[in-house]
């Protein structure tokens, strides 16, 4: 593994300045601050469009590094399920629209009133089981996000790096092995430093995700003290994430993709949002083009 | 494992009402409730006295099921890391003037300033080990309590069970198998269900642990939403953790020891602290005496 590293191409994900902007606005910004990619929330393509989004992001000369996103699977009855399930559907045909990389599944928590963990993660399985041959004839990879333990109540129930790797083989027994042409798996995963930073597997989970597997890696930092559960992520070098390092473990795994800011704030929601973009590429530079002192 | 479980024995975790009484008048309180087990922190053992608590503890006829807590070792320099340990060797000798079951560790996480986690895992280890020989003299158990990933930078770097069990294999070898004499090993862990109830490999970790490493168990609920990383713990019954299944399952890897309440939260300290736990012993029953529909 070098001991310097390039540095690797820069995309906004919009949930980082999702107050203040609208996407056409932040496509522009993406452009205007030399920002290569672009992950949309669905809100705010279903705003704008998805054919007009498509239309405008090319025309930019953007890479959509992801869509945000399909999951949320588990529900108390199965017309709650199939609902789901019909969403998704959607947002696989979304994101072939604006040619994303991939189609970042969120799995979703337990259903409301529910204890049974065990269940919710059931249900899950069985979701994206139900989904992957859309997303296969529509050469778009879903991308499980291994949520924070702290959100497996109430946003998801996948939780560690190991556990989205056994689903992605219990449904997707082909994609165990790298492809002969060098594609991405049909499923895999989207790696986000604020989830996976604590894990102390997540070496043995990145080697065995492999560059067919890993299809996003998202980065903002973890602040002490965190005062919210959700919306307190830090700005990159705010926190304690060894982002220098972990960018180049999860290179080393073989991840050669965009640094996907996500940076859910109330913080910088209030602020300047060209501001908060040009604060992401000084920091990306400092935190990561070189180890932070 | 039987469906239904008699009632384990309660023991009151000082945190729970440490707003609202010192330590006399929780002793006093867990024999006025029929609370037969009390777990003190060491600020209200330091205010009672070890002597004078251990000898009060004795004549209300209760269990002292742990003394909260030893551990944050990493520290930045030495003498840091040398006064930690200093203190940790006054809290066995006190941990055992008060006949504990077990002194529980909380193991500490990054060092101000630090984004070295592996290191911090590292000081962690060196510490146990450093004190583990003065824990044996003394007839002291330790156990190692893996804290929730969220505290992973601020309060405990250890974060899964299975994490606390390799610290444990590594550091006492010889606890890996259980003792003829039916004796705890001299090293185990401390299971909460609040840190433990998301992670999926916990039940192999329990298996693992077995009778001679589940030095204790831990309980509050996880509250949906939880709107402070620290100090909004549920009262049983009042979250999303499955605490009749959970305590089935530690109790069916051989756990046999008390059921062990430790509430932070603002809102019960805020309360009258015989309703607390009175509730509590209300709640232990529901939840935990049969499974909650």
């Amino acid at each position: 593994m070098p001991s310097e590293l390039a540095l690797p191409p820069l995309s906004l994900n919009t949930a980082t300045v999702r107050e203040q902007w609208n996407l056409a606005q932040m496509i522009e910004a993406c452009a205007r601050h030399g920002i290569p990619g672009i992950s949309p929330w669905r809100d705010k393509l279903a705003e704008l469009g998805a054919d007009r989004a498509a239309a405008m992001i090319r025309d930019h000369g953007l890479t959509v590094t992801g869509l945000c996103r399909g999951g949320m699977f588990p529900a108390l009855d199965a017309a709650g399920r199939r609902a789901a399930i019909d969403d998704n559907l959607r947002a696989i045909d979304d994101a072939a629209t604006i040619g994303a990389r991939c189609l970042v599944l969120v799995c979703g928590g337990l259903p409301a009133g529910s204890r049974d963990l065990a269940g919710a993660r059931a249900m899950v399985h069985d979701g994206i089981a139900t989904i992957l041959e859309h997303a296969r004839e529509a050469g778009m990879p879903l991308a499980i996000e291994p949520l924070h333990p702290m959100y497996a109540a109430d946003r998801c129930c996948i939780n560690t790096l190991a556990q989205a790797l056994d689903l992605c083989d219990a449904i997707d027994a082909e994609g165990v092995a790298p492809r002969a042409d060098g594609q991405p798996a049909a499923l895999g995963v989207a790696v986000d430093a604020y989830h996976v930073w604590w894990d102390p597997n997540l070496d043995a989970g990145l080697a065995r995700a492999g560059a067919h597997r890993l299809l996003a890696y998202h980065i903002c930092d973890w602040l002490v003290e965190t005062r919210d559960l959700l919306l307190d992520r830090g700005m990159l070098g705010d926190g304690v994430i060894d982002l220098a390092a972990l960018g180049q473990r999860v290179r080393g795994a073989g991840y050669s993709g965009f640094d996907e800011v996500e940076i859910l704030s109330r913080h910088w929601w209030s602020q300047d949002p060209d501001t908060v973009l040009s604060t992401i590429c000084e920091r990306h530079l400092g935190c990561v083009g070189k180890p932070l002192l």
